[in-house]
């Protein structure tokens, strides 16, 4: 949709040829005018290969398009942020890898989406180090930044200090690889983490990472790094006597036995994450003790939504036109939405803020840009008033324009069922 | 822009997860189903390297931008088409390929532009051998159609039959050699042409060209089948006594002199197309005798404007989800838009419509779709009628939406000046 006016054919005259020559010539002796000039300052790809699409696996790039584009719509319906959707037709990391980077000079920042493991670490950390705007990688930072917020107040709900408590996490894929390294980043250690995935805990021994240790360089230093005692076993001895599970696993009931929860610490927390089934049940949680549960459902309390997080984050990065985006600022972005929920209260049904509580988007927005002026990634500078204003405007005018689009039957009705 | 209605956010559980699973599944299946549960249909990407932009050279990607943003918003107004503007990073013509290769999945069609030549035609063959979805290069495909439906309505208003007149092609570059193409394409033979590049006449005698004639495979072919007097010499020599001049070459007015067009034979056709400057100035050209004068500008009579056919050709070509565009459809728009120019009387200073009969291009949609029906391009059958009236309600809607917009202040006033 044009967001310039056209009035008539003659508009073109400044649209087009020969106005647009002035800019062109301009962007080219400054290119960062680039982002005053054009709509690069707004814009976002949503790259995907298709090889690891939310609960379906891998079903290539054609196949995962929908879920592109519902992506696209919760950017701009949440965030204000104009979101391409573009599948692509490889599963070759360097070729994707490529392909993003010569996408540099259209988009003010990347959201990979649906990427499988292992590849989707290298392929991000080489984007991060070789791109002079943000990418992300939802299934990681997304994720890894709402389940910190969701654990921050979880801990506190129950009445636990954040240097005591010992944390299992269940599944090593992207999301939990993220969640680590998010965890680390606040300052929990290692010691504190035990991690185990579909062949058991995780430990400097387990041969069939070490033997991928390059192909596998996150997981392998989860071994070398956690579970400082070594143990060994499944996922009830890696649950055992543990404060916090943070399961990312397979989506099937049973993966977390009752049984296994009951022998966790006093006042376990518990979040099984797995979509559309969570790895246990939050009655056979509730029942067995879990003081606090969790899942990626809207139809449970406490639900893990990555749509709490990535909105926000991109509209504060595009708005100060952030050259990256750091773990510093994913932490600040975690603080801000455990913060909103702080202020409407937690509880042990409440640890993370509402989908509909709307605000959460600008004020993460704020936190994420003005850590990056700190950092010394922003492009520009700005007051967090002025950071405010201009992210709820924003939001807002995507919301009311699709409202006036329905209104005026230029978008179609929902089909009845 | 959302294309769906959002009531709220419950309406995500449609577009987004749980809903969005039915469709990846059903496309997993049934490839061609992406058409109908994705906006596939009526998606293009504007792919630029930005090695030729307009009259600006080579500016790169990032200072292409608001070119093809521009071109962008030309596809949706006058096409009702979603373009998506991607500048790429790159001036090696292979990785455009691989890149753009990569691409087919989340567009139903792909528009090069403001690539330079060579590149540009070993770009677009190849692209358009290996690609299930239409490949266009504006600058030689889009042009050729507006030029010969020009030059078809010219000879007839000067009297003049097509198997007796002789054409001279002055600029050898990719809109000339595109047009040749589609000369030859429409039946006009070689042997009646003569071409002139900047260093002098088209011949096979020409060492330059012989010696890359692989590079330059379409110049050494152009030397090969025209000029069959092998004349020698510079423009005035090439324009001599021919019927027709088409120069797409340097803008900068002399390139073409006044006494050289006084030398054509009696009643010439001069179309000088270089922009922003013709190779002659239309007062110039009519007082030494030019019946009929088409420039790239909007300023004199017979604009040949690019415009008058992507449009219609983009939106036949989603409309029956072509798998290609044929020579044979190129031609057949181009003859509805010279059919379009006569049913308002043509003359000599009205050989091609006006840019504000915006009919033209549901005209030009319904002709491309049908003719690629009939060569077995096209994946959907429709009938004129239907195709006449989704192409009009979907242009008419586009226009709609902005002035929708636009009203409720959602698109911002043009600044004064």
């Amino acid at each position: 949709m044009p967001k310039c006016p056209i009035r008539d054919l003659r508009d073109f005259a400044v649209w087009y040829t020969p106005g647009v020559a002035e800019p062109c010539k301009a962007i080219q002796r400054h290119p960062d005018l680039v982002y005053d000039y054009t709509n690069k300052a707004n814009s976002i790809a949503i790259v995907s290969d298709g090889s690891r699409v939310l609960g379906l696996g891998n079903i290539g790039p054609a196949a995962s398009l929908p879920v592109m584009e519902g992506k696209a719509l919760l950017f701009k319906y949440l965030g204000g942020v104009d979101a391409v959707p573009l599948c692509l037709a490889t599963e070759d990391p360097d070729e994707l890898i490529r392909t993003v980077r010569l996408l540099e000079p259209s988009f003010g920042a990347i959201n990979l989406e649906d990427i499988a493991q292992p590849n989707c670490f290298r392929i991000l950390d080489t984007l991060r180090a070789n791109m002079t705007i943000p990418v992300w990688h939802d299934d990681q930072q997304g994720t890894a930044i709402v389940t910190l917020a969701a654990l921050l107040n979880a801990i506190e709900v129950v009445g636990k200090a954040l240097a005591d408590i010992r944390i299992a996490l269940v599944g090593v894929g992207a999301a939990n690889v993220a969640v680590y390294r998010l965890l680390k980043a606040h300052g929990i250690e290692p010691a504190q983490i035990i991690a185990c995935d579909s062949q058991g805990i995780l430990h400097p021994g387990r041969r069939d990472i070490a033997d991928q240790r390059t192909r596998f360089a996150d997981k392998w230093r989860i071994c070398c790094e956690t579970n400082p005692e070594h143990a060994r076993g499944g996922i009830p001895e890696a649950l055992r006597g543990t404060d916090v599970c943070i399961a990312f696993s397979r989506s099937e009931p049973g993966v977390i036995q009752a049984d296994w929860v009951a022998a966790m610490a006093p006042d376990p927390i518990v979040f099984a994450c797995a979509n559309p089934v969570p790895e246990i049940w939050p009655w056979e949680a509730k029942q067995r003790g879990a003081r606090i549960v969790a899942t990626g459902r809207s139809d449970f309390p406490n639900q893990l939504n990555n749509a709490l997080a990535f909105p926000g984050v991109f509209r504060g990065v595009l708005d100060i036109r952030a050259r990256t985006i750091t773990d510093e600022m994913a932490l600040a972005a975690a603080y801000e939405l455990a913060c909103c929920a702080q202020e409407h209260g937690t509880s042990e049904e409440r640890i993370l803020p509402k989908m509909d509580e709307w605000e959460i988007h600008p004020r993460v927005a704020v936190a994420t840009a003005i850590r990056a002026q700190e950092q010394g990634v922003a492009r520009l500078s700005k007051t967090q008033d002025e950071l405010h204003t201009e992210a709820r405007r924003l939001i807002q005018a995507a919301r009311e324009a699709v409202q006036v689009l329905m209104r005026e039957k230029l978008i179609h009705e929902l089909p009845a069922g």
